[in-house]
């Protein structure tokens, strides 16, 4: 399976037969609100790929050494959410009857939810870890119930009450914080991520699904986004959720990452972070 | 009528019973296929408009004196084309019932359809000019007939053979050059805008509507657009088509202005650009 | 009140009559010595503003339940030090005769200083808590007594000893820490703001007047200033001060930010970050 | 005489006595109205001075062989209008008392004030020659006199009718359009330099200046400055200006490049077409 | 032959053995004077590719049905010049000897160094046609033999007298153009390219390799190079120079296309006129 | 000793004789592997350090009363690495005879190869304190031994077990780590500084010298750099770095600052940074 006409990132080039995770991009912003351009994330985290090393320090594992197959970029009709979001399940799907784990490269958020739904068909009690700026917990937004801004409203239509830890939250409006901290339909932690190991141990042996949306990040690291939110984590932080779920002994079932926008990234240095978030996370994935 | 919260563009703040020309903005780019953010030209366009006189001293108008308003852009739900190419149509006809001149600002090139839609009702035999690097004569375009890439061919479903003059084509696949070129289905000169005044003296005393894709214009002059095409115009030659426009003996009855992508134009010379390309032409509009 | 042709911040849109907080913007940097263009700073954030939400998770407060207009930019002759300083003094006398609280946007430093002048006609004992890189304390600069960089020396002319309060202040002559760290003059916390807090408590009960210049970030966050000065606060650590002021039993008689210069600010974080320090200030300001 | 701390431009290091070309920057940009920045200008220019050679092809004439010093910026105090035109008055005499031709680099248009004030005091004859998208010649621009917007028709005062030669304007108000072509106060071509060789020739024998203003080139060659203006000379233009002023019996006396704003020039195109006019104008005055 | 991880440009798949085009990347800037990068353009090349079509309406020829096949990158070892220069001297003698016909891209010019020299074993009679600003016939360069400064002139100690045709030429040293201008050792065009089709017609029958400096354009137009120079070509007059060719019978056995520098290029319109002008020179290769 | 035509770096303009420490730059990036620019650091920093003061309210220490010369940069043939490094090896030596202290400016990280040579010939029993992101460790780098991925591997090859101390740390192959950590050739402390002070402790009364790479700075605060690397230090952790220095009783003989990469530095945040560790550095040698 070999998606299109693009170089694979970095050393993730084995045969898709040998691999145990499948790294594939779904560029997908048609629902952006603000700020578009997260369809040129995967390729342009590609071509910048080489500017780090295939070994990771923190994690003391290596992409030369790991099964790792960076399958390229789907290919979507423009203008038509329902016609992608289709395919981007189904794609899913065929990865995980391969028995392989699928780390989706977006586009904008929506895109999590075609994968979610497509996991809870095998995995039916996956639990869902979400780091993110922005709660994305509208029930409709400008009139549409498919938008980024709605996305992890409509998992919780998949997956209920309990299923769901939000992490790095910062921006939302009244009713949506109310969602989880009044009416606890998800777990939230606003502006922080100090629960996050805490929340992982009480998942022991249980599947786990993790998307991250990059503008969890400060935007002072991570201008390269639709809607910067300002008071974010630092890469440290994040090297504190690797290290978490390297430790943790739950089953990582698959995951995204999400929302970078390389033509905000004028310094190249969101680009580079998406790629060492990938590193890292397709390194935990492959290795647990 | 008045849109939403938006500073207007220049000295266009006549009421607007007293106007003749409408300007409005339609801040889709939904069916982008290349590089999205057509949707915030016009109020990049507002942004910049102190950066140019009220006064043409080609044309020798001035907006001061002239009816002309800009009522703001139009708020769409993001991700559905559908409804949202009838929220413009709908627009356009209640100018059209007011019996003012509608000038819409783009938005990508497929805004255009609707617009041509309500046209088409009260001016029946009317004729599109088209100023673009591009043909847009796809009949379908990564599997959609709605696409900024099939917009012109969409128009010639309405108004058929005879009716559509393009100008400054210089890319298309071979297939939408032989539409025009062999089978003649439009008038189309490539590369150049030469033939522009003599096609006018051919539409004397008839409806005229002319559609601007700026990308017509060379990409060094203006960046600041998804597709840039090598081999356009220098906005000498534009001026050209204004003196022609002034000239001729037709009745102007619409027009739009579309592609600017402010988030490519780094300079801000694109956005000036374009602000001068609405001055000239509302001012055309407006004057005859 | 409407002051020009300009859309409103986000959601600061309540008849001028029914506000109690007035926001309003002084284009202003003509002393600017490094990089100029702070003028374009309150219009860079109006048209922004969509970018964040009104509500804030912090102080949980809402600007769509609060009475906070905005009234666009004052307009200014260019070059002409004195009268633009006039301008804004006579503004804040007006905002302050209708019992309404000013919140000042620049435009380079040197605006607080009408606005002081104006605040202590009303409120006599007001104290001045100033978050900054720079001292701003020289007696004159390049010849000059009014400029960005005495202005704070000249509020002292005004206030004098025991009456300003400086944080975050990491830049400067010898001269100048001289002033406030041995003369006493002023008290002067270096690098940090951990004694905000209790500053604020030894002001309990008392008139306060807050003037933010965004340079006291880290340049990491916020590039798009003058005189950007590595080792400045996270955005983390600006929270703190929104929360103490929250807390605090003070009379919040005024504010300002000052010194965003958008034209630096490729990524137009410094914007957004900028637009979340207004929605914070406004709202402690129309709550208290 | 040396200015400042500042590296040379290019080879323009003959001791200033044995100079027969001085030039020299005027960093004031006090009275911008739309984005400042020429400040920058004339070290912006000496820093990529080592992107062009040293001899000129079109002129057949080299900067190694030729009689030029550039003695670096004058250093203005910020704000003083007033102070700082005096100061550059203040060098131009001195230059012209050492039987020297000023070659001053701008800062904004206002800058040329002080220039032809000193310039008429040895040369009560002279005529000025402007290339120039803006007419320059309101009366008052936003309440003031000394204006980049009034400067030509300051010059006017002080030479009066018949002594103004305008080429390549494009931009002004009706007004100041009707002070040219209907009062006939200066001689003015718009749009073009089609007539500047005949002008030329009409001035044989006589004391002439040049002033530059670079936005006179089209903005797809010249984004770097702060009003754009599409429509404009291209850099082939420029050099038949070039060749008509070396054949032309004319006495040369001074000169300035106004308007360059190097933080507008992202590509430094701008910045390095701004050298090389320097080094054709540089050279034009040290072999006419 | 596949030489790396990296998609290739457009359409340009088919097996190597059928094609008989063959394009490659010679990413080496290590003598670049000025703004190094141009290392990154093959690739940023092909990641743009998409933006245009396949079809070139100027030639009537299409990139899907020619036989044409891009390899990818050469790698090569950084501070080294020998060689690498060996290395692209190596696999351009392979493509020969496959009867194939290579198309390399650049890099700084001076790759064009060993293309010259093997092309010469197989084509010992070899024309060679320039387009570029420069003359880049320096002897020496800082010291160095092998530069971008010097590579014509170690072309010319090759080819030797009346082999060399250089147009479009602006820049140099007073000794260099003496070298063609007095001592007729190239033919040298200054300032355009009107005489190209007149020398086509002395070379009918001959072998020719063409070599494209795209600083030749105006760096209105092409900005993204390490050294612009003002009052080059537009893109047009460079359509000329593809027609003279597609109608010039001469024998095409070989191009190259250098200096591209993309991270100069920030509206990546230098990138996209550099696929274009690849786009027909390739076809023009693979259809004569 | 005046190398070329330069401005200095803002106060450090002491005649030669008089300073104790002499700063001068080493436009040097040939072997760059990523992104090249490195050359145009020193002069990057010097036309920016007008925007810092001379004063460091850090060290409580003044450029303006301090010993320091800043001499401009040396001048390199392009493309002969050996060659130029024997240059900076020269000029080196040259500021040891004359009992100063060499205080470089890169260019690349292998510039500091050759500086290491002389300061061993003067000061055998150096140590060598690193801060960097990367370990550059390795022992050939593309096929070269000479290359800024190998340089403190060459040091290594001068120096020897235990004189070498490597802070911040957080890339490099698998091999490179087990070269300090499993073999303890090096001392080497990953991801932060928090051992910097006990080591210096350990160095008391010794020689030591300290090359900074300052992309051992977060991306967030050093996006200029050509292979930026998430996760690095805040601006404040290398304040730690400077009062320890100043604390310490060591002999600091000399330093350097490399790897700024100004035309990737878009808000020119980096360059400040930059001129802010060379006047805290600066000021560190030339009082102790």
């Amino acid at each position: 399976m070999l998606l299109n006409n693009t170089a694979h990132f970095l050393a993730m080039d084995v045969a898709y037969e040998e691999a145990d995770v499948i790294v594939f991009g779904a560029p997908f912003d048609g629902t952006t609100s603000y700020r578009p351009g997260t369809r040129f994330a995967a390729n342009g985290m590609r071509n910048e790929s080489d500017g780090i090393e295939t070994y990771s320090p923190l994690l003391d594992l290596d992409i030369a050494t790991s099964c790792i197959r960076d399958v390229g970029d789907l290919e979507f009709p423009r203008g038509n959410t329902v016609k992608i979001l289709a395919e981007i399940k189904k794609v899913t799907q065929k990865i995980l009857t391969d028995q392989k784990k699928p780390l989706m490269l977006g586009g904008e958020h929506l895109v999590t939810l075609p994968v979610i739904e497509a996991i809870v068909e095998t995995y039916p009690d996956v639990n869902l870890l979400q780091l993110d700026a922005h709660t994305d917990l509208r029930d409709t937004y400008l009139g549409e119930t498919l938008s980024h801004a709605t996305v992890i409203r409509r998992c919780w239509d998949l997956l209920g009450d309990g299923r769901i830890f939000q992490f790095g939250i910062r921006s939302g409006t009244k009713t949506e914080f109310g969602f989880s901290l009044v009416e606890n339909h998800t777990y939230l932690e606003r502006f922080a991520v100090t629960t996050f190991k805490d929340i992982l141990h009480q998942l022991v042996g249980k599947d786990v699904y993790v998307t991250i949306d990059l503008d969890v990040l400060d935007p002072a690291l991570f201008p390269g986004t639709g809607t910067p939110e300002p008071g974010g984590l630092t890469y440290r932080e994040l090297e504190t959720i690797f290290l978490a779920l390297k430790e943790a002994n739950i089953n990582l079932v698959g995951a995204d990452i999400v929302e970078l926008s390389p033509h905000y990234d004028h310094s190249n240095v969101s680009t580079i972070v998406a790629c060492k978030v990938l590193r890292e996370l397709s390194l935990l994935m492959a290795h647990k």
